[in-house]
């Protein structure tokens, strides 16, 4: 009768409260035969873009199974389940897991969380991520049915991701800081095709920055072709293993270096 | 011959050191049918009467089996394992699992930790998580009788809890901050019940605030119904998942703007 | 078919990014009876001997199977899988696994880990953690043969381990500062008998301290049995769990009270 025998689970909870630990234990509770992989708690709170990211960066080397993703604002938007081609996604109908849904092929049905028989009912209010998303993603893993969970709703109406894209300004692109992971490497919002229309390796990155005599700094960066190109204190833009754009500088953190921080705007043009 | 599978582990080793992971190993080495839910690690250091709150807070959700609880500052008190209906739980005897013991129905039975047999034995002195709990919670989820592992002792003179009670001082509720969550939402030790003794929902509090003109802050809250009676960026007074009141801004920390933490006392009043 | 059920992981990554929650995933994708148990992933970014130190205090707890350790600056080292009597240890050959293979009774076997069917392949740069590692551990735990991953190596060419020794000058011990735990606790590069050349537990501790008025901090110390022995607030001298000396202040941080960090040098004397 069991579906699915993976739960793999995102939040912005934090490990400090015992949130996460809880849902975890209720999903065991209700399904002992599930396996929870912890992705990441630490998306910072509230933050449904940086979990959206995570996600989508994660999505491709998930097991199959259900994806339990919980970054959830107080909102009026609908808690959802939705089936892809290789598991269900459980979480809020607030775009964070839009962009790993289209990765993962698209919706293929979604249905609200509305139907309670399948709520954890305890006295008092409930906690969505405990009594709503950890009991549907262990009642998915025992086989229970999407369509039982709730009212089907069209997944044309679920709300996409708001992750900023890149602009051609005559020559010069403007690119967006998407992530600084713990190394200080900073990711952009830049493939490599992307970079590729500039013709060339040789680079100059502006962006503002209060602390320059004039309002922004300008830097020179140079496109290597793996991390193992770039020497010890240098500097390098790379391909990162999630297939975009990288600023990287080799034991040391860039965006400490340069001051860049997630959501800072940079202009990329031939260094001449 | 096994008799649980599961041990639920809280504890205030934090997840920098090895020490939650050596845990986790050891039980699965003993009893490798085992799995380990992190409650959390996250307990600030020696903070008994925190590590008691949480595990309050999510014993109602952990699967039959171990409950595994360790902070423990230096001292004299004995290691122990007391039996409830569902389970075991193991830790130390100096009211960190008081309140977690009771919610789970009492004490049946328990016993200190003394029999060397069921400890680790390794050179070197004992660290007691790893050579003593730990072993003691892998031997307990492999069948091992409690009477086994130790002398008995009467459960009724285990240390209870320490949980700060709220006053009722002529009309003005004197409460606690039990806790100040990653949100940043401050959970007092006030049920619905004790906050109904005053009648209204519109309430004026009072606490110390060392920069405030007079000493104190003096602010207007209103209790809602539900976190989503609260409009971004607006306060309210609201029953949190774990039954008791708790003050909460809309994707906004309380705690931050009001300059509260775990330990402050508040006065609350009716609103004149 | 499957050789074993357990790899025991190490790492730099952290848990705010994705990066070791994607880890335990691909393993339970291409394994799916293979449980992870996270050692840590705090180990400080790039800390290859911070990370030797806690797989050393570790290992001798882990269940036979794999140990997985990434703790990787970008470098030319090859990356490796060691045969050991209980299992095999995967990782990058720069000195991260050296002490640990060594407790662990020594290589038996090595390879690189150059065969690239047994990597993951994606679109875009490897990222060796995940691509590499994981599916490494992972095909290790299916029972694929050391010798399939790759090249044989002489496991005599591993690079060892930097651990610093103690030296005794003229009666004064010189050591270093290994580990400051969670709780403030100091560890030392001294066993006991290091210690007993001395032949007192009188002893007084030196070391550079910017702010003392000589530039040196003067500190008596006395060596005690166990950490019960040490009163609140009291300072110790005592054998840890890992069979090395800590200096130890009950309740409180001694690293906090005396200003010392990892690396820090002291010399420890005959108090007159």
């Amino acid at each position: 009768m069991a579906r699915f025998d993976t739960v793999s689970f995102l939040s912005d909870y934090g490990t400090t409260d015992e949130f996460a630990g809880v849902i975890t234990a209720v999903i065991r509770d209700l399904a002992p035969h599930v396996n929870v992989v912890d992705i990441t708690h630490g998306i910072a709170p509230f933050d449904i873009t940086a979990g959206a990211l995570a996600l989508a960066r994660a999505v491709s080397y998930l097991p199959t199974g259900v994806v339990l993703a919980v970054v959830e604002p107080i909102s009026t938007r609908p808690r959802v389940a939705i089936e892809v081609a290789g598991g269900v996604f459980v979480g809020p109908d607030n775009g964070l897991l839009a962009p790993a849904v289209a990765i993962a092929g698209g919706a293929q049905r979604a249905v609200t969380l509305t139907n309670t028989d399948y709520h954890l009912t305890q006295d008092g209010p409930l906690a969505a991520g405990r009594d709503i998303y950890a009991a549907a993603a262990a009642h998915l893993c025992n086989g229970v049915p999407l369509a039982e969970l709730g009212d089907e709703i069209d997944p044309g109406l679920l709300l996409p991701g708001t992750i900023p894209l890149p602009r051609d300004d005559e020559g010069t692109l403007i690119a967006d800081v998407l992530w600084v992971d713990r190394f200080g490497n900073i990711q952009l919002n830049l493939s490599g095709d992307d970079l590729a229309v500039l013709g060339t390796d040789e680079l100059v990155i502006t962006y503002d920055d209060p602390i320059a005599p004039n309002g922004h700094a300008v830097r020179r960066l140079r496109r290597v072709d793996a991390v193992a190109d770039i020497a010890e204190g240098e500097v390098g833009l790379v391909l990162d293993s999630a297939g975009l754009m990288s600023i990287v500088i080799n034991r040391r953190s860039a965006a400490d270096e340069w001051g860049l921080a997630v959501g800072d705007q940079i202009s990329i043009a031939i260094s001449d």
